[in-house]
Protein backbone atom coordinates (compact mmCIF):
# COMPACT_ATOMS: atom_id res chain seq x y z
CA UNK A 1 0.00 0.00 0.00
CA UNK A 2 2.84 2.42 0.49
CA UNK A 3 4.47 1.40 -2.83
CA UNK A 4 1.20 2.02 -4.91
CA UNK A 5 1.01 5.14 -3.01
CA UNK A 6 4.23 6.67 -4.08
CA UNK A 7 3.30 5.28 -7.82
CA UNK A 8 -0.07 7.29 -7.53
CA UNK A 9 2.17 10.61 -6.26
CA UNK A 10 3.96 10.09 -8.99
CA UNK A 11 1.43 9.28 -11.92
CA UNK A 12 -0.04 12.07 -14.03
CA UNK A 13 -3.15 12.53 -13.16
CA UNK A 14 -4.64 13.04 -16.89
CA UNK A 15 -7.93 11.25 -15.91
CA UNK A 16 -8.76 13.73 -12.60
CA UNK A 17 -12.42 13.49 -11.81
CA UNK A 18 -13.46 11.20 -14.67
CA UNK A 19 -15.61 8.43 -13.79
CA UNK A 20 -14.12 5.00 -15.47
CA UNK A 21 -16.28 1.80 -15.86
CA UNK A 22 -14.28 -1.50 -16.34
CA UNK A 23 -15.32 -4.87 -16.38
CA UNK A 24 -13.21 -7.59 -15.72
CA UNK A 25 -12.64 -11.65 -15.41
CA UNK A 26 -15.03 -14.17 -16.16
CA UNK A 27 -18.79 -15.10 -15.81
CA UNK A 28 -19.94 -18.33 -14.63
CA UNK A 29 -23.31 -19.34 -16.21
CA UNK A 30 -24.64 -22.32 -13.94
CA UNK A 31 -26.31 -25.39 -14.70
CA UNK A 32 -26.99 -26.17 -11.03
CA UNK A 33 -25.05 -24.87 -7.99
CA UNK A 34 -22.30 -26.58 -8.39
CA UNK A 35 -21.63 -27.09 -12.30
CA UNK A 36 -21.43 -23.85 -14.79
CA UNK A 37 -20.20 -23.10 -18.31
CA UNK A 38 -17.03 -20.54 -18.09
CA UNK A 39 -13.48 -19.72 -19.77
CA UNK A 40 -10.07 -19.34 -18.36
CA UNK A 41 -9.83 -15.28 -17.75
CA UNK A 42 -7.99 -14.77 -14.98
CA UNK A 43 -9.09 -11.22 -14.24
CA UNK A 44 -5.28 -9.67 -14.68
CA UNK A 45 -5.79 -7.68 -18.10
CA UNK A 46 -8.93 -5.69 -16.22
CA UNK A 47 -8.09 -5.25 -12.65
CA UNK A 48 -4.52 -3.57 -14.08
CA UNK A 49 -6.69 -1.21 -16.51
CA UNK A 50 -8.59 -0.41 -13.26
CA UNK A 51 -5.83 0.55 -10.88
CA UNK A 52 -4.02 2.43 -13.67
CA UNK A 53 -6.79 4.51 -13.88
CA UNK A 54 -7.47 4.67 -10.67
CA UNK A 55 -3.66 6.22 -10.63
CA UNK A 56 -4.02 8.71 -12.90
CA UNK A 57 -6.78 10.21 -11.03
CA UNK A 58 -10.30 8.73 -12.06
CA UNK A 59 -13.20 7.86 -9.73
CA UNK A 60 -13.00 4.03 -10.93
CA UNK A 61 -15.69 0.68 -11.03
CA UNK A 62 -14.48 -1.85 -11.39
CA UNK A 63 -16.95 -4.72 -11.74
CA UNK A 64 -15.47 -8.42 -11.84
CA UNK A 65 -16.52 -12.31 -12.38
CA UNK A 66 -15.16 -14.41 -10.10
CA UNK A 67 -11.20 -13.94 -9.67
CA UNK A 68 -8.70 -15.02 -7.26
CA UNK A 69 -7.30 -11.49 -7.17
CA UNK A 70 -8.16 -9.17 -4.29
CA UNK A 71 -9.78 -5.59 -4.60
CA UNK A 72 -7.10 -3.00 -5.63
CA UNK A 73 -7.13 -0.13 -2.90
CA UNK A 74 -8.28 3.47 -4.08
CA UNK A 75 -11.52 2.15 -6.09
CA UNK A 76 -15.00 0.63 -5.85
CA UNK A 77 -14.53 -3.23 -6.95
CA UNK A 78 -17.86 -5.18 -7.46
CA UNK A 79 -18.21 -8.89 -7.48
CA UNK A 80 -20.58 -10.70 -9.22
CA UNK A 81 -20.67 -13.85 -11.28
CA UNK A 82 -23.39 -14.19 -14.35
CA UNK A 83 -23.33 -12.04 -17.57
CA UNK A 84 -27.04 -10.89 -16.69
CA UNK A 85 -25.92 -9.64 -12.88
CA UNK A 86 -22.98 -7.85 -15.03
CA UNK A 87 -25.41 -6.51 -17.40
CA UNK A 88 -27.63 -5.04 -14.40
CA UNK A 89 -24.55 -3.54 -13.05
CA UNK A 90 -22.91 -2.01 -15.74
CA UNK A 91 -26.49 -0.84 -17.30
CA UNK A 92 -26.59 1.45 -13.75
CA UNK A 93 -23.10 2.72 -14.08
CA UNK A 94 -22.78 3.55 -17.06
CA UNK A 95 -24.95 6.11 -17.42
CA UNK A 96 -22.33 8.44 -15.41
CA UNK A 97 -19.45 6.98 -16.57
CA UNK A 98 -16.97 9.23 -18.80
CA UNK A 99 -15.01 6.13 -19.72
CA UNK A 100 -16.24 2.28 -20.26
CA UNK A 101 -13.87 -0.49 -20.71
CA UNK A 102 -15.06 -3.88 -21.73
CA UNK A 103 -12.41 -6.29 -20.78
CA UNK A 104 -14.12 -8.62 -19.04
CA UNK A 105 -14.86 -11.97 -20.67
CA UNK A 106 -18.34 -12.72 -20.76
CA UNK A 107 -19.95 -15.85 -21.40
CA UNK A 108 -22.11 -15.53 -24.71
CA UNK A 109 -24.16 -18.24 -24.19
CA UNK A 110 -26.22 -19.62 -20.52
CA UNK A 111 -27.93 -22.63 -19.52
CA UNK A 112 -31.50 -22.10 -20.49
CA UNK A 113 -32.79 -24.02 -17.11
CA UNK A 114 -31.11 -23.69 -13.72
CA UNK A 115 -31.53 -26.76 -11.58
CA UNK A 116 -31.81 -25.62 -7.75
CA UNK A 117 -30.09 -28.71 -6.54
CA UNK A 118 -26.97 -30.27 -7.56
CA UNK A 119 -27.94 -33.01 -10.19
CA UNK A 120 -27.28 -36.57 -10.00
CA UNK A 121 -25.42 -38.04 -12.58
CA UNK A 122 -27.05 -40.90 -14.38
CA UNK A 123 -25.85 -43.46 -16.46
CA UNK A 124 -27.28 -41.50 -19.61
CA UNK A 125 -26.25 -38.47 -21.73
CA UNK A 126 -27.99 -35.42 -21.31
CA UNK A 127 -28.86 -33.16 -23.70
CA UNK A 128 -29.30 -29.05 -22.93
CA UNK A 129 -30.35 -26.26 -24.25
CA UNK A 130 -27.83 -23.33 -24.46
CA UNK A 131 -29.45 -19.89 -24.56
CA UNK A 132 -27.85 -16.02 -25.72
CA UNK A 133 -26.52 -13.85 -22.55
CA UNK A 134 -27.31 -10.31 -22.81
CA UNK A 135 -24.45 -8.90 -25.18
CA UNK A 136 -23.50 -6.21 -22.25
CA UNK A 137 -20.89 -4.09 -24.55
CA UNK A 138 -23.95 -3.79 -27.76
CA UNK A 139 -25.84 -2.28 -25.07
CA UNK A 140 -23.38 0.52 -23.56
CA UNK A 141 -22.31 1.00 -27.59
CA UNK A 142 -25.98 1.72 -28.18
CA UNK A 143 -26.73 4.12 -25.35
CA UNK A 144 -23.03 5.78 -25.89
CA UNK A 145 -22.95 9.29 -24.83
CA UNK A 146 -21.25 12.24 -26.92
CA UNK A 147 -18.34 12.21 -25.67
CA UNK A 148 -18.29 9.01 -23.65
CA UNK A 149 -15.26 7.01 -24.42
CA UNK A 150 -16.08 3.28 -24.94
CA UNK A 151 -13.38 0.34 -25.44
CA UNK A 152 -14.10 -3.26 -25.95
CA UNK A 153 -11.54 -6.10 -26.21
CA UNK A 154 -11.34 -9.14 -28.94
CA UNK A 155 -10.37 -12.78 -27.98
CA UNK A 156 -9.71 -14.99 -31.09
CA UNK A 157 -8.34 -17.81 -32.27
CA UNK A 158 -9.00 -17.00 -35.79
CA UNK A 159 -9.29 -14.14 -38.16
CA UNK A 160 -8.17 -11.47 -35.69
CA UNK A 161 -8.38 -8.30 -37.31
CA UNK A 162 -11.32 -9.52 -39.68
CA UNK A 163 -13.41 -10.24 -36.12
CA UNK A 164 -12.15 -7.58 -34.07
CA UNK A 165 -12.97 -4.64 -36.60
CA UNK A 166 -16.39 -5.92 -37.31
CA UNK A 167 -16.90 -5.83 -33.45
CA UNK A 168 -15.78 -2.62 -33.59
CA UNK A 169 -17.80 -1.07 -35.87
CA UNK A 170 -21.19 -3.40 -34.79
CA UNK A 171 -20.91 -2.66 -30.69
CA UNK A 172 -20.03 1.70 -31.81
CA UNK A 173 -16.23 1.35 -30.13
CA UNK A 174 -13.84 3.87 -29.90
CA UNK A 175 -11.31 1.06 -30.08
CA UNK A 176 -10.68 -2.40 -29.66
CA UNK A 177 -8.00 -4.35 -28.25
CA UNK A 178 -7.80 -7.32 -30.31
CA UNK A 179 -5.72 -10.46 -28.78
CA UNK A 180 -4.92 -13.50 -30.80
CA UNK A 181 -5.20 -16.47 -28.48
CA UNK A 182 -2.97 -18.74 -29.99
CA UNK A 183 0.04 -16.33 -29.72
CA UNK A 184 2.20 -17.62 -27.00
CA UNK A 185 2.55 -14.96 -24.08
CA UNK A 186 -0.85 -13.49 -24.71
CA UNK A 187 -4.55 -13.88 -23.48
CA UNK A 188 -5.79 -15.76 -20.51
CA UNK A 189 -3.70 -16.68 -17.52
CA UNK A 190 -0.79 -14.83 -18.49
CA UNK A 191 1.04 -12.06 -17.07
CA UNK A 192 2.42 -10.86 -20.81
CA UNK A 193 -0.26 -10.16 -23.29
CA UNK A 194 0.93 -9.30 -27.54
CA UNK A 195 -2.04 -7.10 -28.56
CA UNK A 196 -3.39 -5.40 -31.82
CA UNK A 197 -4.92 -1.84 -31.06
CA UNK A 198 -7.96 -1.21 -33.86
CA UNK A 199 -9.67 2.43 -33.73
CA UNK A 200 -12.67 3.84 -35.77
CA UNK A 201 -10.25 5.54 -38.05
CA UNK A 202 -9.28 1.94 -38.99
CA UNK A 203 -5.98 2.07 -37.63
CA UNK A 204 -4.23 -0.70 -36.45
CA UNK A 205 -1.38 -0.69 -33.86
CA UNK A 206 0.23 -3.81 -33.33
CA UNK A 207 2.12 -3.87 -29.88
CA UNK A 208 5.17 -5.59 -28.80
CA UNK A 209 4.86 -8.61 -25.46
CA UNK A 210 4.16 -6.34 -22.90
CA UNK A 211 3.39 -6.85 -19.13
CA UNK A 212 -0.46 -6.31 -18.47
CA UNK A 213 0.69 -3.45 -16.59
CA UNK A 214 2.42 -2.01 -19.44
CA UNK A 215 -0.86 -2.81 -22.04
CA UNK A 216 -2.85 -1.11 -19.57
CA UNK A 217 -0.65 1.97 -19.77
CA UNK A 218 -0.49 2.41 -23.42
CA UNK A 219 -4.68 1.66 -23.32
CA UNK A 220 -4.90 4.15 -20.94
CA UNK A 221 -2.77 6.65 -22.64
CA UNK A 222 -4.97 6.29 -25.93
CA UNK A 223 -7.83 7.00 -23.67
CA UNK A 224 -6.78 10.09 -22.08
CA UNK A 225 -6.00 11.24 -25.15
CA UNK A 226 -10.03 10.46 -25.98
CA UNK A 227 -11.16 12.09 -22.90
CA UNK A 228 -8.43 15.67 -23.55
CA UNK A 229 -9.57 15.33 -26.93
CA UNK A 230 -13.39 15.27 -26.43
CA UNK A 231 -13.22 18.11 -23.52
CA UNK A 232 -11.94 20.63 -26.10
CA UNK A 233 -14.62 19.72 -28.72
CA UNK B 1 9.98 -22.49 3.47
CA UNK B 2 12.03 -22.60 6.54
CA UNK B 3 8.59 -22.85 8.41
CA UNK B 4 7.30 -25.40 6.82
CA UNK B 5 10.68 -27.35 7.43
CA UNK B 6 10.22 -26.86 10.91
CA UNK B 7 6.85 -28.08 10.93
CA UNK B 8 7.90 -31.32 8.88
CA UNK B 9 10.29 -32.02 11.64
CA UNK B 10 7.72 -31.92 14.30
CA UNK B 11 5.34 -33.51 12.70
CA UNK B 12 4.75 -37.66 13.56
CA UNK B 13 6.15 -39.71 10.97
CA UNK B 14 3.52 -42.18 11.14
CA UNK B 15 2.95 -42.45 7.14
CA UNK B 16 6.84 -42.59 6.81
CA UNK B 17 7.82 -44.48 3.24
CA UNK B 18 4.34 -44.37 2.28
CA UNK B 19 3.50 -43.94 -1.19
CA UNK B 20 0.22 -41.51 -1.12
CA UNK B 21 -1.83 -40.54 -4.55
CA UNK B 22 -4.14 -37.21 -3.54
CA UNK B 23 -6.39 -35.82 -6.35
CA UNK B 24 -7.49 -32.28 -6.09
CA UNK B 25 -9.16 -29.02 -7.54
CA UNK B 26 -11.95 -29.07 -10.40
CA UNK B 27 -11.23 -30.39 -13.79
CA UNK B 28 -12.40 -28.31 -17.43
CA UNK B 29 -14.57 -30.04 -19.92
CA UNK B 30 -14.02 -27.77 -22.67
CA UNK B 31 -16.78 -27.20 -26.01
CA UNK B 32 -14.19 -24.93 -27.74
CA UNK B 33 -10.50 -23.34 -27.02
CA UNK B 34 -12.28 -21.31 -25.09
CA UNK B 35 -15.40 -22.55 -23.31
CA UNK B 36 -15.78 -24.61 -21.08
CA UNK B 37 -17.99 -26.94 -18.06
CA UNK B 38 -16.40 -26.51 -14.24
CA UNK B 39 -17.27 -25.96 -10.85
CA UNK B 40 -16.33 -24.02 -8.15
CA UNK B 41 -13.42 -26.20 -6.68
CA UNK B 42 -10.30 -24.11 -5.61
CA UNK B 43 -8.11 -27.47 -4.72
CA UNK B 44 -7.69 -26.32 -1.17
CA UNK B 45 -8.97 -29.44 0.49
CA UNK B 46 -6.82 -31.11 -1.64
CA UNK B 47 -3.61 -29.44 -1.12
CA UNK B 48 -3.98 -29.33 2.26
CA UNK B 49 -4.30 -33.20 2.17
CA UNK B 50 -0.83 -33.75 0.20
CA UNK B 51 0.94 -31.42 2.53
CA UNK B 52 -0.13 -33.03 5.23
CA UNK B 53 0.63 -36.77 3.84
CA UNK B 54 3.95 -34.84 2.79
CA UNK B 55 4.61 -33.60 6.34
CA UNK B 56 4.03 -37.42 7.80
CA UNK B 57 6.97 -39.12 6.00
CA UNK B 58 4.80 -40.12 2.13
CA UNK B 59 6.03 -40.00 -0.54
CA UNK B 60 3.17 -37.69 -2.35
CA UNK B 61 1.71 -37.70 -5.59
CA UNK B 62 -0.71 -34.64 -5.86
CA UNK B 63 -3.03 -34.66 -9.32
CA UNK B 64 -4.53 -31.35 -9.51
CA UNK B 65 -7.04 -29.85 -12.11
CA UNK B 66 -6.57 -26.17 -12.75
CA UNK B 67 -5.86 -24.31 -9.55
CA UNK B 68 -4.13 -20.71 -8.87
CA UNK B 69 -2.69 -22.66 -5.75
CA UNK B 70 1.45 -22.84 -6.06
CA UNK B 71 2.62 -26.39 -6.37
CA UNK B 72 3.41 -27.53 -2.52
CA UNK B 73 7.56 -27.88 -1.51
CA UNK B 74 8.14 -31.75 -0.96
CA UNK B 75 6.24 -33.28 -2.89
CA UNK B 76 5.12 -34.34 -6.93
CA UNK B 77 2.64 -32.13 -8.72
CA UNK B 78 0.64 -33.19 -11.85
CA UNK B 79 -1.11 -30.16 -13.34
CA UNK B 80 -4.10 -31.47 -15.93
CA UNK B 81 -7.12 -29.75 -17.20
CA UNK B 82 -9.73 -32.59 -18.10
CA UNK B 83 -11.36 -35.82 -16.29
CA UNK B 84 -10.73 -37.90 -19.08
CA UNK B 85 -6.42 -36.42 -18.25
CA UNK B 86 -6.83 -37.16 -14.73
CA UNK B 87 -8.38 -41.07 -14.71
CA UNK B 88 -5.29 -41.65 -16.97
CA UNK B 89 -3.00 -40.31 -14.41
CA UNK B 90 -4.41 -41.76 -11.60
CA UNK B 91 -4.64 -45.46 -13.71
CA UNK B 92 -0.94 -45.20 -13.77
CA UNK B 93 -0.31 -44.03 -9.69
CA UNK B 94 -2.90 -45.69 -8.43
CA UNK B 95 -0.90 -49.21 -8.87
CA UNK B 96 1.50 -48.29 -6.74
CA UNK B 97 0.32 -45.88 -4.27
CA UNK B 98 -0.49 -47.49 -0.23
CA UNK B 99 -3.39 -44.56 -0.20
CA UNK B 100 -5.16 -43.13 -2.55
CA UNK B 101 -7.28 -39.92 -1.79
CA UNK B 102 -10.15 -38.94 -4.22
CA UNK B 103 -10.76 -35.33 -3.47
CA UNK B 104 -10.55 -33.53 -6.58
CA UNK B 105 -14.21 -32.55 -7.97
CA UNK B 106 -14.11 -34.00 -11.20
CA UNK B 107 -16.44 -33.28 -13.80
CA UNK B 108 -18.91 -35.57 -14.15
CA UNK B 109 -20.35 -34.49 -17.73
CA UNK B 110 -18.42 -33.12 -20.79
CA UNK B 111 -19.39 -31.48 -24.55
CA UNK B 112 -19.51 -34.60 -26.53
CA UNK B 113 -17.93 -32.41 -29.25
CA UNK B 114 -15.04 -30.20 -29.05
CA UNK B 115 -14.66 -27.08 -31.64
CA UNK B 116 -11.00 -26.54 -32.74
CA UNK B 117 -11.51 -23.37 -33.00
CA UNK B 118 -13.67 -20.42 -30.64
CA UNK B 119 -17.17 -20.95 -31.94
CA UNK B 120 -18.64 -17.89 -33.03
CA UNK B 121 -21.85 -16.94 -31.06
CA UNK B 122 -25.02 -16.66 -33.46
CA UNK B 123 -28.35 -15.09 -32.90
CA UNK B 124 -29.68 -18.75 -32.28
CA UNK B 125 -29.76 -20.43 -29.49
CA UNK B 126 -27.49 -24.02 -29.13
CA UNK B 127 -28.46 -27.22 -27.96
CA UNK B 128 -25.52 -29.31 -27.16
CA UNK B 129 -24.48 -32.83 -25.99
CA UNK B 130 -22.94 -33.67 -22.81
CA UNK B 131 -21.47 -37.48 -22.32
CA UNK B 132 -20.28 -39.10 -19.19
CA UNK B 133 -16.24 -38.62 -17.95
CA UNK B 134 -14.17 -42.01 -16.86
CA UNK B 135 -15.98 -42.54 -13.10
CA UNK B 136 -12.49 -42.61 -11.58
CA UNK B 137 -13.12 -43.20 -8.30
CA UNK B 138 -15.29 -46.20 -9.38
CA UNK B 139 -12.17 -47.70 -11.12
CA UNK B 140 -9.57 -47.12 -8.27
CA UNK B 141 -12.27 -48.79 -6.00
CA UNK B 142 -12.75 -51.38 -8.54
CA UNK B 143 -8.89 -52.22 -8.47
CA UNK B 144 -8.45 -51.84 -5.05
CA UNK B 145 -5.22 -54.00 -3.43
CA UNK B 146 -5.09 -55.92 -0.40
CA UNK B 147 -4.03 -53.21 2.34
CA UNK B 148 -4.72 -50.08 -0.34
CA UNK B 149 -6.82 -47.53 1.24
CA UNK B 150 -9.00 -45.42 -0.61
CA UNK B 151 -10.83 -42.34 0.61
CA UNK B 152 -13.60 -40.20 -1.24
CA UNK B 153 -15.50 -37.17 -1.16
CA UNK B 154 -19.15 -36.08 -1.80
CA UNK B 155 -20.50 -32.89 -1.54
CA UNK B 156 -24.14 -32.47 -2.00
CA UNK B 157 -26.63 -30.36 -1.77
CA UNK B 158 -29.74 -32.57 -0.82
CA UNK B 159 -29.79 -35.85 1.07
CA UNK B 160 -25.80 -36.10 2.22
CA UNK B 161 -25.59 -38.90 4.20
CA UNK B 162 -27.45 -41.21 1.32
CA UNK B 163 -26.06 -39.78 -0.90
CA UNK B 164 -22.83 -40.38 0.82
CA UNK B 165 -23.47 -43.94 2.01
CA UNK B 166 -24.18 -45.24 -1.51
CA UNK B 167 -21.23 -43.27 -2.97
CA UNK B 168 -19.05 -45.28 -0.06
CA UNK B 169 -20.12 -48.18 -0.72
CA UNK B 170 -20.35 -48.88 -4.75
CA UNK B 171 -16.88 -47.56 -4.88
CA UNK B 172 -15.67 -49.72 -2.49
CA UNK B 173 -14.26 -47.13 -0.38
CA UNK B 174 -12.82 -47.40 3.08
CA UNK B 175 -14.17 -43.67 4.25
CA UNK B 176 -15.55 -41.00 2.64
CA UNK B 177 -15.48 -37.46 3.43
CA UNK B 178 -19.49 -35.80 2.96
CA UNK B 179 -19.87 -31.70 2.78
CA UNK B 180 -22.60 -30.47 2.85
CA UNK B 181 -22.58 -27.45 0.46
CA UNK B 182 -25.46 -25.61 1.94
CA UNK B 183 -23.87 -24.68 5.11
CA UNK B 184 -22.16 -21.29 5.64
CA UNK B 185 -18.15 -22.29 5.64
CA UNK B 186 -18.32 -25.14 3.50
CA UNK B 187 -17.20 -26.54 0.48
CA UNK B 188 -16.12 -24.90 -2.10
CA UNK B 189 -13.94 -21.90 -2.28
CA UNK B 190 -13.82 -21.39 1.55
CA UNK B 191 -11.10 -21.79 4.37
CA UNK B 192 -13.12 -23.70 6.62
CA UNK B 193 -15.16 -27.17 5.97
CA UNK B 194 -17.43 -28.87 8.46
CA UNK B 195 -17.75 -32.46 7.19
CA UNK B 196 -18.54 -35.81 8.06
CA UNK B 197 -16.84 -38.94 7.90
CA UNK B 198 -18.60 -42.34 7.27
CA UNK B 199 -16.72 -45.56 7.50
CA UNK B 200 -17.17 -48.77 5.93
CA UNK B 201 -18.44 -50.21 9.33
CA UNK B 202 -21.63 -47.63 9.31
CA UNK B 203 -19.96 -45.17 11.73
CA UNK B 204 -20.54 -41.28 11.36
CA UNK B 205 -17.88 -39.12 12.95
CA UNK B 206 -19.59 -34.99 12.19
CA UNK B 207 -16.25 -32.82 12.78
CA UNK B 208 -17.39 -29.47 13.95
CA UNK B 209 -16.00 -26.36 11.47
CA UNK B 210 -12.60 -26.53 10.74
CA UNK B 211 -9.86 -25.14 9.22
CA UNK B 212 -9.03 -27.08 6.14
CA UNK B 213 -5.38 -27.59 7.26
CA UNK B 214 -7.11 -29.68 10.52
CA UNK B 215 -9.93 -31.39 8.57
CA UNK B 216 -6.53 -32.68 6.20
CA UNK B 217 -4.88 -33.85 9.71
CA UNK B 218 -8.26 -35.60 11.31
CA UNK B 219 -8.51 -37.10 7.76
CA UNK B 220 -4.61 -38.32 8.20
CA UNK B 221 -5.16 -39.40 10.94
CA UNK B 222 -7.67 -41.81 10.41
CA UNK B 223 -5.84 -42.99 7.30
CA UNK B 224 -2.46 -43.63 9.30
CA UNK B 225 -4.52 -45.94 11.54
CA UNK B 226 -5.74 -47.96 8.52
CA UNK B 227 -2.41 -48.12 7.17
CA UNK B 228 -0.76 -49.16 10.58
CA UNK B 229 -3.77 -51.86 11.02
CA UNK B 230 -3.20 -53.25 7.32
CA UNK B 231 0.65 -53.56 7.92
CA UNK B 232 -0.23 -55.64 10.96
CA UNK B 233 -2.69 -58.65 9.25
Amino acid sequence: LILETAVRVLTPKDLQGKRVLVTAGPTWEPFDPVRFITNPSSGKMGFALAVEASRRGAHVDLVTGPTHLPDPPFLSTHRLKTAGEMDSVVRHLAADADVIVMSAAVSDYRPEEQAPQKMKKTDRDLTIRLVRTPDILAGVGAAKKPGQVVVGFAAETENLIENASEKLRKKNLDFIVANDLTQPGSGFRCDTNQVKILDSGGNVEALPCLSKEEVARRILDRIAGLVKKANHE
